[in-house]
């Protein structure tokens, strides 16, 4: 199976890129703004990462959370990051998972994550069954892309 | 309700430390090696960390890993951060949470994280109902001292 944050259709997800990283909208969200924090290059492990990658993908990561936040008019989120099968990694390319949060989005807070599972299976499925519908995406990814250009949004 | 992580009693839970972090052993485990990085001062929020903090925050939290891998004899872990009680943060005082993973740990691998938010309020229960026995707790996180002195682990 070909890794789908290898292909080169991922292009329409990218909101905010870094040298050796990107910030991709997630084409199976299980909330509204949950998007991934990915390396360019097939990068399986987190703890592979040498410290300047660690420091890119940090900041990255920090950038893209400003930019959901201000999107999704909260300043709630969760992160997180699965390495290796055991601990929940379906997609074997480095993810690190944020998801903006609204009081009462979901009856448990936690309750998302068991889904996350759900979503990448959605997002390995080539035939595209169950993502957002493509004018959805291009909405949501053209806005996240315009509050990315904020230059009051930045360190 | 006093921060569980500002006490002093922390001190015995602490398995490796850097300037302003801590890796702190969870006095309630959801698996075996369920272990914390938390900032040493009373900081909040992720968001709020400058560029030094978060680089320092996630060398610690890379050395934390190295550890709790070794010392558990696997490859595989989640990390999370919740931020606001929206995401399902409890205790307010930034964490991040490492836990080692093996092959049917759980019948699901995302079984774990529903269940942290129970983890939290034993950590913020002062009458230490349910915490992990002392003996325990020194014995693990003797084990983690001495594996965090290994030179070989270093980068």
């Amino acid at each position: 199976m070909p890794c789908p944050f290898c292909n080169p259709s991922i292009e329409e997800c990218i909101f905010l890129e870094s040298e050796s990283f990107l910030a991709i909208y997630n084409i199976a969200p299980v909330l509204p703004g949950h998007s991934l924090i990915i390396p360019r290059d097939h990068i399986t492990s987190f703890i592979g990462l040498n410290q300047q990658q660690r420091t890119e993908f940090l900041d990255t990561t920090t950038q893209a959370v400003r930019v959901l936040l201000k999107a999704f008019h909260t300043d709630a989120f969760d992160l997180s990051v699965q390495e290796k099968p055991e601990a929940g990694q379906t997609i074997e390319h480095l993810h690190l998972h944020i998801v903006p949060r609204l009081k009462n989005d979901m009856p448990n807070p936690g309750d998302w994550y068991p889904v996350i599972h759900t979503s990448d299976q959605m997002i390995m499925d080539d035939k595209n069954r169950n993502r957002l519908p493509d004018d959805d995406l291009r909405r949501i990814v053209e806005k996240l892309r315009n509050v990315a250009a904020d230059p009051d949004l930045r360190e």
